[in-house]
């Protein structure tokens, strides 16, 4: 069997890191090889913005803001390390991916850029406007995504 | 742990097919005890009709269509059940469910009679106008199933 390729997406949500207990309860429990990669997606530095696009900040701002954004991805992946380090697979090697910009864009390319058999995300459930409004990352996923998706939904 | 149940969406899709066998390989070959459920929608019996909506046939069509169901139903499930005899699994039971009408309506409802933890089923890649004017019941079932949903795509 050769080895599997599964793709976590994982962010700030309680959604993605039960996507990713579920990867290993459900998908991976018992495979001979697999290697999982855990993918973070930063947003561009302008989400981070309270006041909204097309403002200058000072250096002191941007600094602040780029921070921010990396202790955000360092506890993001320290969280699912600690998952992956409690399942303890021996038969799985796990690699950290960080990738930046609009998240379902960056996903999409990067399943295909890491030839990924299949891409496990969580839903983050959003009501009906909001879903509407916003569109949702998985929705994308599941549609563009050239291999097969997993939406894990939080009980 | 407890029994998992998985429905598997089957139609007279290679995809559907295909989306069993990977069911069998990546979801269920190792776990303990797993109820795996084949649902079958027949599509509504106007959708047979060459004519269109608003005709009324003679009780000889009537009869010849109903046929021509039961043939496409019987025809998916000895499809589906020689894809589970082959993997032989011996922790696995499975079972037979037909429904009839609007496909992604019956499945979310089904899967949510079931208690079904996770809902596996294919997506028939149609191109952008097709996907755009029919809706995609791979696309509504992702979103609105009220558990995990795994859209396998094949190679």
């Amino acid at each position: 069997m050769k080895e599997r390729k599964i793709v976590v997406a994982v962010d700030e949500s309680e959604e993605s890191m039960y996507a990713l207990s579920w990867c290993f309860t459900n998908l991976i429990s018992h495979t001979n090889n697999c290697k999982l990669v855990l993918l973070y997606v930063k947003p561009p530095p302008l989400i981070y913005s309270p006041a909204g696009k097309g403002y200058i900040f000072s250096n002191d701002v941007v600094v602040a803001l780029e921070q921010y954004g990396k202790q955000l991805t360092d506890s993001v992946m320290e969280r699912a390390g600690a998952i992956c380090s409690n399942f303890n697979p021996t038969n799985v090697s796990v690699e950290r991916v960080v990738g930046s910009g609009d998240a379902k864009e960056v996903i999409c390319s990067a399943v295909q850029k890491l030839t990924a058999d299949t891409l496990v995300m969580g839903t983050h459930g959003y009501g009906f406007f909001k879903r509407a409004l916003l569109g949702s990352v998985s929705d994308h996923c599941a549609k563009h995504a050239n291999c097969s998706v997993v939406i894990v939904k939080h009980p």
